[in-house]
C-alpha cells in the first residue's frame, strides 16, 4: 500500500539516529493518526529550526539565537567568567553538555565535530581542523588543550592526528596538551576489566 | 543550553512511538547537523502527508490518493476480486498489512482503530463503533466476521464488547462471528508455555 | 593456576545446561569457598541422586522412590483416577510438569525423551521408539494419542516420524492421533505474528 | 513430583553463583539423565576438591597441592623472581587471575576475601584483617601497598576501612599506599560517562 510519499518520509525517518525501517514506518502512521494542526505545527517547528538555532562561531556548538538574531557566540563563549586559559576539545554537543552538567569544568570548549576512523584516508575532512588551528592562532590566552574524546580506537586516533598537526604551533607557544585520565571508571569490576584498562589503572595509581 | 524552540521539537519527538527524551534530543541535533535543503524537504514532506494520504471510507486504513484526489476507497476495497462475504476486523493498519503479506486471506477488512482497555468506561470512544455498524448494515454480502485482534486482555475485552453490541444485528442477518484460533504459536516451547495457551492448545487439538 | 582437578570439575560444570566456561569456573571457586561439611553434603546428595530417584517404567519420567525402593511406577501412572484412554506424548519431564501444573489434563503421559532434528539420520536413536510401541501394544485402553511437542521444526519432524512408524498400529486399533492446537498464543500481537502462526490462526478460527 | 532429595539438590544448586531456581531444577534433571558412572565421577571430583586444592598461607588464594601435599605456598608466592616490595590487594581469586593475565604486574598479592558494605557494622568479619596485618608486620620488604578493589561504593568503603586500620603501621614503616587509577575505562563514551568518572578523568588528565 506504500506510495511514494509515505516511502519518502519513512526513508527520512529511517536515517534518524537509532531508528530502523519498522519504527520509521510507525512514525509515519503516528503522524497520519494525529490531527492536522499538530502535524502542521511539527512540520513548521522543523522548518524554522535553523532560523532559531545558530552555530557558535567560536566553539561550533548549537545555541538559541536571540530575537535580533545578531549574536554569533553561545552562552559559554560569551561568558567572561570562564577560564580562557584552558580549551577542552570534544567530539559533539552531547559530550559538551554532559561535561557542563557535572559543573566541574570552568574553561572553554571546542566541538571538533567528528572522530577520524583508523583507516580514514581523508582525515581533515572528518574534523574542524582549520577552525581549530585558526582559534588557537587567535586566542593567545590558551595555555592548555585538553582532549576529551571517547576512550576507544577512533577517539585515540583522532587525538594522535590532531596532536601531530598542532605540534609546531604547540611548541612555539608552549601550550600544554593533556588527555582525560584513563583507569577504572565508576562501577568497574576488577574481574571483568580489560587489560588496557588495567594497564592504565596500574600506571595511573595514586 | 535548551531554548524554547529545541525543547518544543524534543517534546514532539518524544511522543513518537518508542522514542524517549534522550533519543528525541538526538533527533533535534541530527536535524541541526543536516543541511538546510534536507531539513526543509523533511518538513514539507510531513506538511503534505495528509494531502497525499487519504483514509479509506470503507475500511478506514490509510492509502495514497491519486493525482485527482477523488478516489475514496483503498486498493483492497476497490478490488472486485476480493471475497466480500468475509470481513476481518483488525486494530490498526500494521496488523492489516501483516495479514496481507501472508497472502493467505482474500476477504475484506475493517480497521477498528483501537482496543478497549479492561477498565475503560467510555468504550465506544475507543473504537469505530458507529462506522462498523453502518458498514454491516449496508454491506449485505457479509456472512462471516473474523476478529483478528491481539491475543491479550485488551484484545479479548474489545472482542467481547463488539460482540455484545453487534449481537442483535448478527442474529437477524445470520452472520457468523469467529475469532482467530488460539494455541501454540510458531516456536512455542512446551516447558515455557503459559497455562492459558496450553488450555487453548489442548482444546483446539486436531 | 589451574590444575587438573579444578579443570576437570570446570569441564563437568561447563556441560550443565546454560553454563559457560566462565560460570563453571565460578562454581568451582564457590565450592572452594564453602566449608567442608557443605561441600561433602553436596557431593553425597549428587552421589545418591539415582538411588533415591527412579525412572517410571510406564511413562519414563523421573520420580522419588519410596523407602523400600520397590515401586516402579510414578504417582501419575499409579493413579487409577486418571483417564487411561488418552496418552499425551511430551519430549521431557519439564514439559510434563508444566502441563500438570495447569490442572487441565487428566489423562496419562509418555516422555519420549528427545526430538529428532530435521537432518538426523539415526532417527530411532533419539527417542524411545520401542518403548512407545510396546506401551501402545499392551495398553488396550488408549483411544487417543496427543502430541504435545514444541511448535518448531524439530518438534514437527518428530511428530511426522512417530506418526509414520505408528500408522499400522493406529489404523488396526482405531486410535485417534491429535496434535496440540496452533494459533495465537497468549500475548501475541497481530502486527508481529509470523505467517505460519497467522495461517494456523486463520485456519483454526472458531 | 518433587521429593526431598531432588528439592535438596535443587536448593544447593540455586545457591551457586548466577543460578536461579529454574536452572537449578534443570541441573538436577541433567544429572538424572547422565549415566551413573559420570554422576559418580562428578560427585567424587567435588568430594575431593578440597583435598587437591589448598589455600596459600601467604596470599590466601587457592592453588593445587602437589602429590606430597606438603607445600603451603602458591606458585606466585614461591616465585623468588617476583618483586617483593609491592603488595597488591584484591578482593578475590578471579581479580588476581585477571591481573596476572595482563602480564603487567610482577609484585605479590594478598586476597582480602571480601568487600565491606557501606552499612556493615561488623567490618572486620568481612575481610582478612588480622592476616593482612600479620603479613605486613612480618614482610619487611614491602614498600608499597596497591589497592585493586572494584571501583564502586563497597570497594571504596573497604579501601577507607583498611587504610584507617593500617595507618599507624604504614606511617611507622614508611609504606606508600596507592589505589588503582580512576578515569575513562576502555570504550567509555563521553556522552554517557557519569560525573564521578568525568571528575576523575579531568583530575587525572596527563
Amino acid at each position: 500500500m506504500e506510495d511514494g510519499h509515505i516511502k519518502k518520509l519513512e526513508e527520512y525517518f529511517a536515517r534518524f539516529p537509532g531508528v530502523g525501517p519498522r519504527q520509521a514506518h510507525r512514525f509515519v502512521y503516528y503522524l497520519l493518526w494525529q490531527n492536522s494542526s499538530i502535524v502542521s505545527d511539527i512540520a513548521h517547528t522543523i522548518l524554522n529550526l535553523k532560523k532559531h538555532i545558530g552555530q557558535c562561531k567560536n566553539c561550533f556548538r548549537y545555541f538559541p539565537k536571540d530575537a535580533s538574531g545578531q549574536y554569533t557566540l553561545c552562552r559559554i563563549c560569551s561568558d567572561s567568567s570562564r577560564d580562557n586559559s584552558i580549551l577542552l576539545i570534544v567530539e559533539k554537543d552531547a559530550d559538551l553538555e554532559n561535561i557542563e552538567r557535572t559543573g566541574l569544568y570552568n574553561g572553554n570548549y571546542f566541538v571538533v565535530g567528528g572522530l577520524i576512523p583508523l583507516l580514514e584516508t581523508n582525515k581533515s575532512r572528518k574534523i574542524r581542523e582549520k577552525e581549530l588551528l585558526s582559534r588557537l592562532t587567535h586566542e593567545k590566552s590558551i595555555i592548555e588543550l585538553i582532549f576529551a574524546l571517547s576512550a576507544h580506537v577512533d577517539g585515540d586516533n583522532t587525538v594522535d592526528y590532531i596532536k601531530k598537526i598542532l605540534k609546531p604551533h604547540m611548541e612555539k607557544n608552549e601550550i600544554r596538551i593533556t588527555v582525560l585520565g584513563r583507569g577504572l571508571s565508576t562501577g568497574s569490576e576488577l574481574e571483568y576489566s580489560d587489560s588496557e584498562t588495567l594497564r592504565n589503572a596500574l600506571k595511573n595509581r595514586s
